[in-house]
This record gives structure tokens, sequence and C-alpha cells, in this order.
């Protein structure tokens, strides 16, 4: 069925004519009709404006002219993403039909590659905590993370092969967990996040959904791009993901197991799952203490995170107080309450952070952990949307990292596993997880 | 010599560690140093400013972080683009010691592909038709055209491989052709201009200058990029140069000759290298007459630019008047005195010309004519830095064009041949143009 095409097979299948961009947003379009009823991933989704790019595509391929990376492929935009031509409404009622007048940086990125904007994603109120109503597609009783919550659901299901979300503290890498697909949240500063709704000027990065490895490289190296106008974004060149992707390790790689002070909140699932991995890599996993600044850093990350978003949302804060959800009320009063000196003094620890990976990773290939303490909550829990935890250090430290589906959990749900790389060796990350894939599908095979 | 390098050879040795960025750089800043005396190409130079962009080059090479397609490689920038960190003066004493906040859109494209920004160079006042003191690197007595001037000789003269310039009228193809380099203005739409000059609105567009049609490829690659704020700038895939220069034409390629209406402008050595280039290519080329509109084309042209350059100028008329070439005056005056109307009826001739030519290359691959009507002129006569007519059309319709030093005229002065292609079609003429200079080297080995 063309909606289970990866994005790679259907660019390909595009680009030689074998099928066209209609049949497969056609297809994505059929596919979301049958199953969004009991998923609710979408937020805006026009069959018939996503219909009109993809005659425009294909009309471009069949007149001769230069074809895109991505030419044809159906993209879906998490809903903090500006799009002009589509409302951007950032998961709250207070900006119901809002409509942005630029596309953000990605979306020109996107547009320049070919790609289809098929619609706007669920995501969770201004990509914070409070959980949506789009539910986990392995299991509808279950949460599918948050906050890029209908991205991961979206692809995960079949809608499409692609999706766009982002990530303050682990709203890519965990839900790509939850959902049982591939995740990527790239070094900060190698995506521009013009046109992102802001939460977190230091922490908010761009991260993007797949179902294939490869797929995740093609659209990452799409979206990177050097804007001055993004005081994060470096002006320096971009690693290049796919061919990391396809690059052969020179040696096997080398991974750093960390003793991680949150690893007790691991699932049973999760853990024996872990436990299976690092005995298939034998002794390329090497296990080592946490430092115990990390502790520090997961303290500075809440400090900078809620002192920023409520300067961020000051407006909303100030006007439109009972349209909050009371998820997120009490953190925007902790960021109105925390001093100037407090999160000065939390951003000094970001320097500190960068410098010890720096070093670290001269060592190590890369960091092998969870991508989430295990299976998805229940939809209605208190555990609302799930714990970020195990993503939160790698973010504040702007790494690359990517969730591997490649665990199962209770009740037939996926877990994903995480590999954290070097800044800006992002490339080098993608070479590590491919040879990953291939030691677990070898051992597999031995097994059989 | 390192100077003597094209900018695919240069990437190819600092990629692979032959030779640094900073061997490099300094063997361009030397070469500047024993020639700039007698050229005049560079406004803004520092050598210490270009090294150290050169070293942080090389370092991220040594730490094995991302390398980009220009990495290392130095490219000179026209003083009408905007540099976040050097000058940008704009070609006149108004605007001494002017300091973007900001990089230009191509700017960033070139930080991200690893190049050196390596100075500012000499451009006429705001890209118009003033000459400067810039000479001729092939005889110092004759202009090297303009407005482009300082970025057409500094390649020209080896101080780099590879230079930006802008083109409203001729700006890019006759500065290459007077200083025997290649030359290349993509189709309108590709390049962003943003933190360019604004000098008109629909006829800017963005020119670059190499030594080897391979390098205006890698150039135009790296440049290529969608940007909403541009409202030229088309929010589809970019032409592939690179793939289309290393394409084998599927048939020998079709070329129009046009008898335009300005042939007899041709200098007496231009026909002769014009007539003898045509036999070499014999039916490969099929004269046809001009449409009647060409001479219309010419005059729109005429009223969109200098209703707009005044228009852009506005604030420079009202408060620097005496501060304006004598050159200039009247051009701006009779913007000045244009009319709205006479504006709109010029514009609706756009889409026009630009429909004319989506018909015209369904039979030819491309046109072709001259870069210039002959000769580099003599510094201080009154043909100033020359005559653009033989690029109004197309730049008005917005096609690419490439100016391809193949002809020689008198006095040891080189002259270029000019092939235009369809709208998006750059990557086509990329590959027509190698596959014509390929006839002309055969033919010349036969004659030998």
């Amino acid at each position: 069925m063309h909606f289970e095409l990866s994005a790679v097979q259907a660019a390909e299948k595009i680009r030689s004519g074998l099928i066209s961009s209609v049949d497969l947003v056609k297809a994505c379009l059929q596919r979301i009709e049958d199953t969004d009823g009991a998923i609710n991933a979408w937020i805006h989704l026009d069959g018939e404006q996503a219909l009109a790019q993809a005659e425009a595509l294909d009309e471009i391929r069949r007149k001769g002219l230069p074809i895109g990376p991505l030419h044809g492929v159906p993209v879906g935009i998490k809903d903090i993403i500006d799009t002009c031509d589509m409302p951007t409404q950032l998961g709250t009622k207070i900006h119901n039909g809002r409509q942005p007048e630029h596309d953000a940086v990605v979306i020109e990125r996107l547009r320049e590659a070919g790609a289809v904007i098929l619609g706007k994603t669920v995501t969770t109120e201004f990509a914070y905590s409070h959980p949506t109503t789009t539910t986990n597609p392995h299991n509808p009783a279950h949460s599918p993370g948050g906050s890029s919550s209908g991205s991961a659901a979206a692809v995960a299901a079949g809608h499409l092969p692609l999706a766009l979300g982002s990530q303050t503290g682990g709203s890519t890498i965990r839900p790509a967990s939850y959902c049982g697909i591939f995740g990527f949240k790239p070094t900060r500063g190698v995506i521009s996040r013009r046109g992102v709704l802001e939460t977190s000027r230091v922490l908010d990065q761009v991260g993007v959904f797949a179902r294939t490895l490869e797929d995740l490289a093609l659209l990452g190296d799409t979206l990177g791009s050097y804007d001055q106008a993004d005081s994060m974004s470096f002006a320096r060149p971009r690693p290049h993901l796919l061919e990391g992707y396809k690059a052969e390790p020179p040696v096997d790689p080398s991974l750093a197991w960390i003793e991680l002070p949150f690893n007790d909140l691991l699932s049973d699932a999760a853990a024996a799952g872990l436990a299976e991995v690092r005995e298939v890599l034998g002794d390329r996993v090497e296990v080592i203490p946490a430092p115990k600044s990390f502790v520090k850093v997961i303290e500075c990350h809440k400090v900078i995170h809620e002192y920023e978003i409520a300067g961020c949302l000051k407006a909303e804060i100030e006007n439109h107080w009972d349209d909050i959800s009371d998820t997120i009320k009490p953190k925007l009063e902790s960021g109105l309450a925390t001093t100037e000196a407090q999160y000065h003094e939390a951003l000094t620890m970001v320097g500190g952070a960068e410098n010890y990976f720096s070093e670290f990773f001269n060592d190590y290939d890369a960091v092998l952990t969870s991508a989430a303490p295990g299976e998805a909550p229940l939809m209605g829990s208190d555990a609302g949307t799930g714990n970020p935890i195990f993503s939160v250090i790698w973010t504040f430290a702007g790494l690359p990292c990517l969730s591997l589906p490649v665990m199962g959990g209770d009740l037939g749900l996926p877990m994903g596993l995480q590999l954290v790389g070097s800044a800006e060796g992002d490339d080098r990350l993608f070479r590590t997880a491919r040879w990953l894939l291939q030691q677990l599908d070898e051992n597999a095979q031995d097994n059989e």
C-alpha cells in the first residue's frame, strides 16, 4: 500500500514515475480517514489543499523542472510551526484560528525540497505538559506522549512517512519511543527555529519523526540551515546525515552506558530490554558512573525552561490566564517567581554541560540509554504525557539524540532505545545507530 | 600556485588535507598585494579577518566536524551585499562606513557551505552605471565592466576563485565577458536577495563569477534557497547545477541564434568570433528572427529599472542629491518623472516575456548570443562600463544566462559568448554549456 512506503521509497517512486504525488497523498488521506477517528492526530487537515500541492509537484516533474529530495512526499507539521497557508494554533484555544503571515524557516526548507505540507498535527498546549486527546496508535487507552503528540501518532499510524516536532525537554524522543517509531533531535543550532513558537530561547530545538532511520536522515538533511535571526543557529557547515547513515564505522563503535541517577525509574520491561541490548553489544558497551553534576543539570533545565516560557507567554498569562490549563499554571507561576539571578546561575551550567560532553565524546561514539522510563502511560493518568527525564540532560547540552524502536514493553506497547551523540556529530550518530541496528538484527537472526 | 586553483580543486585539496584554508587564503592575499595596486578590485579587505575565518575552518576539519562544499575556499562579495562583520558601502560616499547588522541570505548560505568571506569588492554607485576606478586585469587602460566591477576583476586577476555580483541589466554577464571569466546569472527567484541592496524589486538578481564552468555550478548550488521574505523567491526545488554540469546531453543540443535588433552594435572582432563559433556548431544552430516585442521589452526594462531605483533611493535623492554622480542623476530624474501608469504598463510586459520564452524553449536548449557588444571600453570613455543591451531581454524575462570566455578581441581583450536557457532550466543550461565548450575544444584540436 502506498501509505506504507518510507519517504526514501516514495521519493524514488515519484522521481521515476512509478507513482504520482497525488496517488501517495490520496492514499495517506484515505489512511487518515480510516484510522484518525480513534487517534485524533490532526488539528488542521484540508485534503483539497494537500492534493493541490501534490498536483503542482507532479506538474513540475512532468514539465522536467527541478525535483527536490522530498519531491511529492507528504510531511506533517506540529501545530507550533508557522505555515503561511494553514492556521497555527499552538495547542491552545487562546490562539484559535491564528493564521501566520509567514512560513517558518523549516517550512521554507521543506517547500524547497519539494515536500507536500500535508497538514498540522496536534500539539500539547504551548508544547508543554498538558495532555491532548491524541491517543497512542498501538493502544488507544494509552498516551502517544508529548508534546509532539500528533506528529508521532500520525507517523506511527501510517498516516504519512514524515513529521516535524520539537523538543525542549523530551518532546520528540519520548513520543517516538511511546509510538514505536524513529525520532531524532539534531544538535542545537543545526535547524533554525524562526517561525516556531518560542518557549525557551536556550532549550527549544526542532525534532523529526519517521518509520526508518534513513528517512530521518533524509528529512534532517533538508531542514538544517544557518539563520542569523536564530540566536542559537551556528555559521558553520551542517552534518551530512545521509552520508553518515551510509558510512561504515572504521572500527566497531564504542558506547557508554551511564549509571544515570534516574535509572531506577525504568519499568521492568524497559530494564529487561536494555539489558538484552547490552548483552548483544557485549564489550562494545562501557559502564560509567554519572557525574554528580547531572542532578544539577536537571534542576537548571527546570529553572531555565520555566523562567523562559513564562517570559515567552507573558501576553497569554496577563490576558488569558483563565484559558490556560491547570497542568501548566503552577509551572508558569514557578517561572514567574524565578529570579533573574537564579536564571543566570542556571544559564552558566549550559556551557559547563557542553564542555563536559565535548571531552566525553573523545572516548565514546554514543551514549546508550532509554528514550523514556518505559511504556506509554494510560490516557488521563497522573503521568500525563509521560516523564521526559531521559531526555533532559542531552537536550540541555544540545546533543543530537535518536530514539530507535527496538524494544517491546508490556501490553504490546513499544519502547525506544536512545542513542546520544557528540555536538555536531549527528552524522556519526547515524552511522553508529545503523551499525547498532545491524547488530540487533544479526543477533535476532542467529536466535531464529 | 595555490591562488590559481579552481574552487573545486581547492575544496578537494583542503578536504583531503593537502593544503589548508590558511595556505590558500595567504596565497590569495599575497596575489592581491602583488597585483591590486593597478586593479583596485577591493573596497574592504582585512587580511587578519580573512585568516581568522580560514583558521576556524581548518580547526573544524582537524576536529572532524562537518565540512561544507566550499570548505575553506575564499569568496569575494560585491559591496552591495550585506555582511554583519564587514562594512557594506553600496559604492557611494553617502554610505561611507555603513555596517549592516545582519548577513544577507547569500552570506548565510556561504558560511553554511564553509566558505571564507574574503572581503568586499568594488561596485559602481548603487550598482548602477557610474564607473569605478577598478581596471581590467587584461589591460589597465580598459574598464572591467560593471556594475560588479571588483568581483569580475578580482576573479580574473587570480585574487580568488569565486565572487558574487548582481545583475539588474547586464551587471554580471558583461563584466565576466570583459574580464575573460565565467559569469552566471541564475533564473530569477532561485537565489534570495534579502540583504542585497534593492534597486529593482522586479529586475535585481544575484550573479556569480569563476574561472571554470564547474566552479560556477558549485557556487550556484550553494546559494539557492527559498525565502518567503523575497517576493520573487519561489517555493519549489532549485535546479541542481553540478548535476547538470556533469550530465551528457541525450542528443546534441539545439541552439537558437536570434537576429537581435541590436546585433549591429557588435564589434568586428565579436561578429567574427560569433561567426566562428556558429561555424563550428554547424546545423546545431538555427537562425530565427527576433519577435517585434523585443524592442518593447527593452523600453519596458528601462521604465521599470528607472522607476524602481528612484523609489529605492528615495532617501538618498531627498537628502544627498549633491553626492550622487552626474551619470545617474538623469536616470533617477527620469525614474521620478515616470508615472505609475507607465510603470504598471511596463510590468505587464514581464509576464508576456516569461510566457514567450516558456514556449520558445520547447524547441531550443539555449539561445546563443554575445555577452556584450565587444571588447571592454577604455577607462574614462563615454561608454562608461559598457552597454548592457545584450543582457537586458533575458534579465527582464528572468532567464538563466552564462558568459563563456571563449572569444578573443582586439588589443588582447577577451570577450564572452552568452548562452541563455529556459526559466528554472539552469541545470540544462550548464549541460549545454559544457557540451559547447567540448565542441570548441575538439575543433581547436582538429585545427592544430
